[in-house]
């Protein structure tokens, strides 16, 4: 069951409308440029988690490409309108509320109108308690950009949530045919980036200290939401922590490898390119339940 | 006035369906991913312009984002509806049919569907005769990639016309907020690559010997139905033709440089990133006459 909610000047707490039946111009230059922005967060029992980190990095996207963005307080309570509906819904039906998805997009609007169109979507979180306990295995793949490319030319929106997400589409459509789950992207002078849908997190003790380490932002990669969180909770719980660069032989030596994202959370890397990579229990669930509490 | 007609396996000559109302799904990959492709090809006096070149070329995408794309024939009859409907549209009203713009969609479709949405927009051509015989002023961009990505990394989907077009949004955006006009990208080992929506073609005569040159299809640029059809043409006329690698010294050392694309056809460039380059009226008459008359 999909809730949305668009957001509209005429309608403070935004404007509920049907799912099930076509609501986007054929002209919407969302569509036909793939020009806008989105965020994917996830509730729990009805409420956003981390919706202020979400909602900073959507303003962020929207400066990298120029797109009007509607006020704050106009999605906090669209978001708010559409959990309520959600969880309206799910209690009057069979679905479950408990761990809901929320998605929010801005398109640049439909061609020549000026007008950004912007929604609040939500549905039931897909399931990922397998892959947080068992593990996935991933491939590296070349992203095609140097780790500098982001500084000198910003109008390749990296760093930007934008629609245009086909290449990290065509990446996971790669790997799967590929036998393996998910990828890790690197620079073309070899550095670690990002998964296609999430931010590398990678765990190390040496004499006695415990360090949690992710890709430095400016390479070029997304601000990761749940890594930053993991990594707020994990400092205050006595971790130390460290931002890249990191290459491919950093990840082989931690003890441990996660993917970062906001619905899945955090979910351990088990091999890369098939090679397999350290993992210890405890500590998935260590991390796990920082990460859980951080949210 | 813009024309709609969805390919739908229960209509062989396509569905017409209004394109003033909403007509697309919020979840279709299309917009949420970016994840389809696109043609653009011009139609004159109802009569659509190399449509077999398009048709390969879209076939060519969607083999690269292994996009299920519905038959040719079944395209063929839906942008002859969509003509039809055009000119006669036209014909009752205001609007002009002589230059009509077809743009041909496919996405990934409806998320968890798995069938792609397909349809054929008609809408009046800009006109671009200004730009035509004045010529545009254009700077140089950095597109991020080396030109041997391609190559190695397939999920780049270089050589796609993806749906996915925020960068080349972004920078026309750029050069507009910059006093130019186009952008003509360069890969990040200093090659020439293309527009984000055109094509680069240059002219030289050297010892009486006249060459029209564009850079090389395996560096990752779209291959240009219109460059090409001006080549078919120009060889026929007795031009030599040249395929790259091509520099940006090259371009200030040619006699004329064009930004070529379907519906605006031949444009020439008057300067990069400010510095002029040389301009014969004759030359672009006669190559507009070759492009022109190759369609």
């Amino acid at each position: 069951m999909t809730v949305l909610v668009f957001l509209d000047s005429a309608f403070p707490d935004g404007r509920p409308a049907d799912a099930g039946v076509p609501q986007l111009m054929i002209n919407d230059l969302g569509v036909t440029r793939g020009d806008g922005i989105f965020e994917s967060l996830l509730a729990v029992d009805g409420v956003p988690r981390k919706p202020g980190a979400h909602l900073d990095r959507m303003a962020s996207s929207a400066q990298l490409l120029d797109l009007a963005l509607p006020p704050r307080d106009a999605w906090e309570r669209a978001i708010a309108t559409a959990l309520a509906l959600h969880t309206e819904a799910s209690a009057a039906g069979t679905g479950s509320a408990a761990r809901a998805a929320v998605k929010l997009v801005v398109t640049r609007g439909v061609e020549g109108a000026g007008t950004p169109t912007a929604w609040v979507q939500v549905t039931a979180a897909p399931d990922a308690s397998r892959q947080r306990t068992e593990g996935i295995k991933v491939l590296l793949l070349d992203r095609g950009y140097d780790s500098l490319a982001a500084a000198r030319a910003p109008w390749l929106l990296l760093g930007a949530k934008t629609l245009s997400y086909a290449v990290n589409m065509a990446a996971l459509r790669y790997v799967r045919a590929n036998g393996a789950d998910d990828a890790i992207f690197t620079s073309s002078d070899g550095k670690v980036l990002e998964g296609p849908t999430s931010t590398v997190v990678l765990a190390r003790e040496r004499n006695g200290v415990r360090t949690l380490l992710t890709p430095e932002r400016k390479s070029g990669i997304l601000a990761g939401t749940t890594q930053d969180a993991l990594f707020r909770a994990a400092e205050a719980a006595g971790w130390e922590l460290g931002y890249g660069p990191l290459v491919p032989e950093d990840l082989f030596a931690a003890d441990g490898v996660w993917l970062a994202s906001s619905i899945r959370l955090l979910v351990p890397v088990r091999s890369i390119d098939g090679r397999e990579l350290p993992f210890s229990e405890a500590l998935n669930t260590e991390l796990t339940k920082l990460a859980d509490a951080a949210l």
